[in-house]
């Protein structure tokens, strides 16, 4: 695969980089720009943020000496050109794929992937772990965290700068890849703030100030001009940096090789902390992704001449049958109003931003205040829909509970990505939701089995009920069940698909469908099982439960949620306080982080699909018999 | 109670306010910090957080208009004056106690509590989203946060300033009570740059750089004043407010009334989001407080005259036992360090601050960061304890999972404040952690039953572990069992205590000596109650739990943790895997918020201690006879 590109083919590792010219070094930012795409255009990925940093990661590899220096890098889905010119050049073909390397950043892949990352906003954090600890073990070495403008929306991040503007640790450099950008573009006033620096209007600024001062005291030229000089050194532009206790240098074009090394080369002698601010450009080097950075954050298979993606014919996702309830719901209801942090695109919120725009808000990056502040909302009378990814809800999880739940307002959490998602692996399984949301009290949370239940779930969630309520769906594809109007559906009332005889599925969410897939063969040979949707994970449907307690002697239960904690315990919890001693299997993902690989495959390895699903319930009634 | 009080005895509510001097508050003032004190002296509460916002509430109550105009106080354990000067006067005599108001804020309270609070900086969050819900609904009426500097150092509350600096509402006044503390003194280096603030520094670093720069011009005198006139104004001391799109005017005298009050009217009518910077006394008005208000941030009772504690003789509390244990810890594994967000008193840390204040980190109130740095420094190769509130432990969730767990990295959790907390109520109660940490991959929790088991556990985690582990304790006075030296206890192993024949107890931390007392007292009666030390939540000892399973019928598991997701149902859970059915009954705190009121009422309300233990046994074996 790498035999066509004539650099990459023989190259060995970074020490390599250090006896390249600089027109090899361009050269070979071309042909890794190359191979991403190549690679990408195959297996879908992270294209425009990797094709930003390329240049940054050529400039560290030189100047910096990892692993013996770590570099830690934010979210790493910028991580390609690192992961091609480290150590893991041929294995990239396999990008994303089940048993290949990981789209993002793993500590079990690579020595030179100091620190993993998937969610946002870690890495400064996590670099001063590092840099403490090896002052306090008495090792040398420079550690640098890279990351992007729109992670330095998140509250962590500030806390961790805040600390490190404390310590005042040495040999510490944060780089702040500012690419005016986080998914889609940036919100909130420190972005402003960013921007104004780059486009230089900050600087502009002070001495218009100046200016317009020294018309009004005519002093001697010479006067005026020191005095700007001097109010340009007093003024710096990262002064929020400063305040803060780091050395502030920049902005610096981030693709510019030769200014970067240099700039890189003088901040390692700078006392105390620095914040170098690089901008560099998403996507640069692919037009495509340059003229649409949002779309081609992460993209599916395209065709690289175009840029045209390969769509497989394929159901409309949960995402969009989410976003054109979420309008209607809003035509109906003018109370409501809708919360992303960061994730307009991704939580399909494009439309409902453009129709309602006074009742869209984009907070940034910004999930706990994301959250609280939707509370604030419910507080004062509007029903907030807080959109959220299952896997960035935990970080909200103090809210949801303190703020929400505890005063029982009317909160809808819409929370796409619940189960597992397939290629972006273990940071992003949306795997613990339902453990982790069913021990909160006043919580309701539900999981519709199909496109139309997701419908009426939200509209339930909205429009009848007046606490807090969890409305929980996966990625990818739904099940393409046509979808009309909305209907209420009481909370907490399950539904009676298939009436069995030698066993009952309760299944919750997307395994619904192949329970109902499963109970239909099973019935060709002679097994009756009997098929609940278990929409509400709670409150549960107790009265069905009695009665199902009733007619059967064995119960399977199937999520795409841990198994430890889940809708599954929540069955034998409620056995347990009733006396009901029944054979329950539970079924869902495992007690174990589970790697990327397609969503289907993933789901067929933890068995929760419909083979699995027979399988178990063979072995059960073979067992039995 | 109020006879004493010439003239709170008659105050009807803060329309009263408007018609008093100022001669007539300042005693009102006075009076209001001695009913304060007369309360805390027998309840105990939070003393010096109160008495340093006399002035402040006073001023907001006579220049806002309550609860038209929405006064949002951060946590809310400054609150006292709020509820006297609101409307529960005679009820505060109640404070924190079973039944009475609560030491924090609660809408269902009163209509003046507008947002309930009890964790840290929240405030600005939910404010802005009472701002932009009275905006959509045409609401008059501003929206005040009264937030602390502590308070400031969370990412929380800087997401908020992010998105309001980005939003720039009008009528949103953000309160800075600057009092230079959190619970301890504050670090960070935001509050640095609050204090240089304060202090009159920034301005008068900048005039000592044009003065320095002015004598090398020597220009005439003249230019000289206007050009620093000019700076002054250039360079707001509140530049890092400014740049995030804040007005910042300040910093002001809390205490002075007069001030307080013109700024606040002024304020009023400026147009976008307005930061006021206030400076408070902690403690103001009583002379122990003032002179140690690390001490009286929160207090047990007292002799107001001698500010002396009352000590109630007692065990020592798990929380010293810890801090012991830490310190012999830290001096037998060099790679030990300790981190905390901002709780170093609370989490017994002080010792070992002292002695290790290379090992030791305060991060400031920041549990987000405090863990993934932990994350950093295990990933070096250090052995980084972090200590976590429980309750506040779920700040962190994201992180534990995604920084911690998902890297397999060795992080000990020490968790505090595990289960019903007593006086502080459903804010503060530890009881989701088990649920919440047990549905995690890798992470080991346990809880030990008495002092010497928590100094083994946490030995065992520090010395004999190599991945996440979470050892998890209560609040308050633990059993009084002598301590000494350390032993490994292998990781999974439960303990059993007294061999039983008709059921068998699975209790786990606290509940453990409960249900030995309760088979004591049940022996007595003919039955013979078993009791295991399930000390390990997560792994659980199966093979005990097997052989358990051929020597009993009935089960009852007990924790102090809710009933949904905990211990009980990993115990359900293994049964079901196992095709084990016996009848159990678990025990543990119900599903919904427990409120405030003393520890072991709340205990003994939900049914875990022996007499609810004993008294479910007695039901239970009754039924079956």
């Amino acid at each position: 695969m790498l035999e066509r590109y004539e650099i990459l083919k023989n190259y060995l590792g970074p020490i390599d980089l250090r006896h390249m010219s600089y027109q090899e070094l361009e050269k070979l930012a071309e042909e890794v720009r190359d191979y991403i795409l190549e690679v990408t255009a195959k297996n879908g990925g992270h294209v425009a943020p990797s094709l930003g940093v390329v240049e940054l990661t050529i400039a560290l590899l030189r100047i910096f000496d990892p692993p013996k220096d770590v570099i830690v890098w934010d979210i790493g889905h910028q991580a390609y050109p690192w992961k091609i010119l480290t150590d893991r050049k041929e294995k990239f073909s396999t990008l994303r794929q089940y048993g290949g390397i990981s789209g993002f950043l793993r500590r079990e892949e690579s020595l030179y992937d100091a620190f993993g990352a998937g969610h946002s906003s870690t890495s400064i954090s996590a670099a001063l772990g590092f840099r403490k600890a090896m002052d306090l073990l008495g090792q040398d070495g420079y550690v640098v965290a890279v990351i992007g403008d729109g992670a330095m929306t998140a509250g962590m991040a500030y806390e961790a700068l805040n600390n490190a503007g404390h310590l005042r640790p040495n040999r510490f450099i944060v780089i702040l890849n500012d690419n005016e950008m986080s998914i889609s573009p940036n919100v909130g006033a420190i972005s402003t703030y960013l921007s104004r620096i780059i486009s230089g209007e900050f600087v502009q600024h002070a001495r218009q100030k100046v200016k317009k001062l020294l018309e009004h005291i005519k002093p001697a030229d010479r006067i005026a001009k020191l005095t700007e000089e001097f109010l340009k050194g007093l003024i710096s532009p990262g002064v929020i940096f400063e305040e803060l206790g780091f050395n502030y240098i920049g902005p610096i074009n981030g693709h510019d090789l030769r200014a970067l090394e240099q700039t890189l080369k003088n901040v390692k002698h700078i006392e105390g902390p620095v914040l170098l601010h690089v901008y560099t450009k998403k996507g640069k080097g692919y037009k495509p992704a340059e003229n649409d950075p949002v779309t081609w954050h992460g993209v599916a298979p395209y065709k690289r001449e175009s840029g045209e993606f390969i769509k497989k014919p394929s159901p409309p996702t949960w995402t969009s049958v989410f976003s054109k309830a979420i309008v209607e719901l809003a035509q109906m209801e003018p109370r409501l109003v809708v919360i992303t942090p960061a994730m307009r695109e991704g939580s399909g919120l494009v439309e409902f931003s453009q129709k309602f725009p006074d009742r869209f808000f984009d907070v940034g990056i910004a999930e706990q205040h994301a959250c609280t502040f939707a509370a604030g909302l419910a507080a004062q009378g509007l029903k907030p829909v807080a959109c959220y990814y299952s896997t960035f809800l935990q970080r909200a999880y103090d809210q949801v509970i303190h703020d929400v739940a505890l005063q029982n307002l009317h909160v809808v959490f819409a929370i796409d990505r619940g189960g597992l998602v397939g290629d972006d692996g273990p940071t992003h399984h949306g795997v613990f939701d339902l453990s982790y949301l069913r021990c909160i009290p006043n919580m309701v949370v539900c999981a519709p089995k199909d496109e139309q239940e997701l419908r009426d779930l939200l509209y339930t969630a909205v429009m009848h009920h007046s606490g807090p309520i969890a409305v929980r769906y996966p990625r990818g594809p739904a099940y393409g069940v046509p979808t009309e109007g909305f209907k209420e559906i009481p909370i907490g009332s399950w539904e009676e698909l298939v009436e069995g005889q030698d066993v009952v599925v309760l299944a919750v969410g997307y395994p619904v469908y192949q329970a109902l897939k499963a109970s239909e063969d099973l019935y060709k040979l002679g097994i009756k099982v009997g098929v609940i949707n278990a929409r509400f994970v709670k409150p549960m449907d107790e009265r069905l439960l009695d009665s199902l307690a009733g007619r059967y002697d064995l119960f399977i239960t199937v999520e795409d949620n841990t198994v430890v904690g889940g809708f599954g315990s929540g069955v034998l919890e409620y056995f347990a306080r009733k006396g009901i001693q029944k054979r329950v299997i539970t079924l869902g993902v495992p007690d174990r982080f589970i790697e990327h690989g397609n969503q289907n495959l993933l789901r067929s390895l933890v068995g929760i699909d419909a083979e699995g699903i027979k399988k178990v319930i063979l072995e059960a009634v073979k067992s039995k018999a």
